[in-house]
């Protein structure tokens, strides 16, 4: 027997179904919208609905967009020449936060993953390799993340690019900035040494 | 500067506004919703408006409810004569779900708290002294939190009811079912203690 009324009760489902969050939290935020004004509450529906119907992939290169080219693609100041490949929308946000890369992007809006039945035509690749072949590109950076997943989509990637004479390149691997050694995992630590640089 | 599209990054905020959602899960709760089918996106925001629209509190127990009156106020079997008064609506779930009560529940939506500046008038404190004044009430069972604000409300209110000639009770305190003496706090372990009985 439920002890809430049914369109609260309801609510809380649409919130429990949501990605990390618990029964006990979705009734947390349930109670919390039902406590908003009336105009937040219906600013916040009106959210939902406006994202689902104006957000869409770019044209070029999948990111989500309100336009019909990504404001990335549209820049005139963007070195063009320059693919990072990176699984999700999210990833561009963390690559762009970096201010260091001035290149173009591609969404591959997710890896390939056998055990999860993702194959090659599940995921952007064909909108890859017509943008590469149809223009002008000297590198694609492989920027998917460095999980058994993220690495075989990289190697994948790069074998059916390299016959567009392309330049592939990965991220780095190492140990990160403002880390400790004593708690860096071996895999790491061992690439890190692998990849050792000069100073 | 943004990279997310502006309809995007205001989903984002309003998942960020909820309690205990940071924003790095608020951009992966609007991922998700941006990628449910359209027509349960949908129904996620009209299960907002609905929630909004349609629950309002009891008429006699301020419980949330679609009706006028709630279904324990409205059930002929509760023992209207035993009020419990709890601070918000989950607290009653908490109670039915021990299946152990069958009276009827009074709630204050929030505690006294000078710190907040909730005062007396700002939870539902008039519309139970009415209804103690009013009907055949024997017993007033304070069931708010054991913290500060808790204990100050309970302790004001049974000042404000005992002139009604009700029986005014308190949880009991003690240790939890299925805890461990060890881990068990001083304050808990004294007031068990204190609150013995015989076996």
């Amino acid at each position: 027997m439920s002890f809430f009324p049914a369109s609260l009760e309801n609510l809380v489902d649409h919130f429990a179904s949501l990605p990390g969050v618990g029964r006990k939290s979705a009734q947390r935020l349930a109670f919390h919208v039902l406590g908003l004004p009336d105009e937040e509450a219906r600013a916040f529906a009106d959210a939902i609905l406006d994202a689902k119907s104006n957000v869409h992939c770019c044209r070029i290169c999948q990111n989500l967009t309100e336009g019909e080219i990504c404001p990335v693609c549209a820049s005139p100041t963007r070195d063009k020449t320059t693919i990072c490949v990176v699984s999700e929308p999210r990833d561009v946000l963390s690559i762009e936060r970096g201010r260091e890369y001035n290149g173009t992007y591609h969404v591959l809006h997710g890896v390939l993953s056998p055990m999860s039945h993702v194959g090659p035509d599940d995921i952007r690749i064909k909108e890859l390799l017509t943008r590469v072949a149809e223009n002008d590109i000297e590198e694609v950076i492989m920027a998917t993340n460095p999980d058994t997943e993220g690495e075989a989509t990289a190697m994948y990637l790069s074998r059916l690019l390299k016959p567009f004479g392309v330049k592939v390149t990965r991220l780095a691997y190492g140990i990160p900035v403002g880390s400790n050694l004593e708690f860096t995992d071996d895999a790491t630590l061992s690439r890190a040494i692998e990849g050792r640089t000069e100073i």
